[in-house]
């Protein structure tokens, strides 16, 4: 199987995600302003790998003889919503105060978050006993870790089991990940998918087609509220309304205790051409356009956290 | 101000509805397969506008000497959602039937449909006394009937007494009447507006920036569930639950008293090309795909219907 991110000892190889699905390059982040570019321009993203991809970012920026104060800012400064990455430069930042081999570090990161892929997959899937049929929006999968994924981790294990009867998939616009990326990665493990614009969850709901809706998540506050992919929140508003249960599948590193509700939590708001385009063709001239690339899911709407500490009902400091 | 379909006397002349808002194209409609085509592709669609064209798609299809029957059958057989195509093709079947002259049938429908949108333009803008913010869905301005259009109609009423602080347009994948339509209409009437995927009218109403909902329809029942464009099922839960109004404009042709409720009307199933695609322009491989054309929203999430009759709380026979 594919890998969302490879280190040689040297460099990372990561793939570009904007190309996908239709063309599978992989690119060798060199310089500094690589890592910069690749994170903010979305050739890697998914809030686990932003994370790793942003250790390895932080040691490359170090062994260019750059200030770390800077280098740790400049990497910040790339994406404000998912958690990881902040958490993965501040390792990195104390690590290197402390003297410590941060290339050992950067690796840890990564290797990381393969095991705690494992843990929430094999978490999520005691959940299930029977075939289900679940709804996921965004991409959360090998695509967004260095692992098996997240809330399609969980989908990946419940395959092995045989618990899978059919996965829809919200389209996500306007970047398209669950078009471009999550169907790619079902396809590639022959599990049955159906693609659907995100405005039509509430439909397939209403046919009763959906069981059970899974997302990952960028950043979860001390109270439970979780930002995730726009879209997230209208998905939750709407499985509620028909009972079906809504699980977020995250690691511990998407937490932050530092944010006590969703309202403390920043959203980024993406550059216009993402609306005014979809896959790199127009669809509208420059008409005036919104581009949060997150919303806030409100705890009351969570059914459960699966994480790889197990499934959480209400998280506590 | 343009017009979506113009008589001559002799041919229908519409703006060529998929080619917006890049070229505005028109077409002149001669054979009765122009006229099936025209409907089926969109070239024009919008219930109100596809009543009209398929009056004169009789008229047409007579005209040619072809059988009656037959030509009431292929028309009705193009687009099975809005009833509006049904009620036009029966009243012009009744009246060639009673030998009357069905080239002023015809033109009734189209002119009566101008008057109608006055109306429920003039009845919805009554609802408001102080400047409010819209989010709308597709497209029901001029381009989805002969006249200024159902719930874009109201928009502009309220708009020439002052009354329209801002409207939000759901792009409304996967043909983007939202984006590519209203928005064109909205710019032609200098009306401050912005676009969003329809996966953020959530985050938008919870910043508070929507004081009301208004969508048009496609088919109403007799208990008030409304058939519209995929998305409003899910638009009126998220309404719902954060308390905003949520407003149906329809003219009387879009009542069906032989309908009981919302499971009993059919639900057009369209190419799977249209999710694979954006303008024309390939997103995914061919993957599977789910394209409902449109969706219900059940009557109690409807607060008041907006028609040429005036508001009504709960449609009755």
């Amino acid at each position: 199987m594919f890998k969302s991110i490879e280190w040689d000892g040297k460099y990372i190889t990561v793939i570009d995600q904007r190309k996908l699905p239709f063309e599978e390059e992989y690119i060798t982040l060199k310089r500094f302003e690589d890592y910069l570019f690749a994170i903010k321009d979305m050739v890697v993203r998914g809030a686990p790998l932003i994370g790793a991809v942003a250790g390895f970012a932080f040691l490359c920026g170090i062994k260019e003889g750059r200030n770390s104060v800077e280098v740790e800012e400049e990497i910040k400064n790339t994406r404000p919503t998912a958690v990881n990455l902040f958490h993965a430069v501040e390792r990195m930042s104390n690590d290197y105060k402390k003297g410590k081999n941060i290339e050992k570090t950067a690796v840890s990161i990564m290797e990381e978050d393969i095991e705690l892929c494992n843990r929430i997959g094999e978490y999520g899937a005691f959940l299930f006993d029977k075939p289900v049929s679940i709804l996921t929006h965004c991409n959360t999968g090998r695509l967004a870790t260095c692992g098996i994924g997240t809330a399609l981790g969980v989908i990946y294990k419940l395959h092995e089991k045989g618990l899978i009867k059919h996965v829809w998939v919200d389209e996500t616009r306007p970047r398209l990940q669950g078009a471009r990326l999550t169907a790619w990665e079902l396809n590639k493990y022959n599990i049955p998918f159906t693609v659907i614009s995100d405005n039509m969850a509430g439909i397939v709901m209403s046919e009763n087609k959906i069981d059970t809706v899974i997302i990952g998540a960028d950043r979860i506050a001390l109270n439970g509220d979780t930002a995730n992919k726009i879209g997230s929140y209208m998905l939750s508003i709407v499985a509620n309304y028909h009972s079906i249960p809504f699980y977020v599948a995250a690691p511990y590193t998407t937490f932050d205790n530092s944010v006590k509700n969703g309202k403390e939590i920043p959203i980024e708001k993406r550059n216009s051409r993402e609306i005014r385009y979809a896959n790199n063709c127009r669809i509208i001239p420059d008409y005036d356009v919104y581009n949060p690339a997150f919303d806030i899911v409100p705890n009351n709407l969570i059914t459960s956290f699966i994480t790889d500490k197990g499934i959480i009902k209400k998280p506590t400091i």
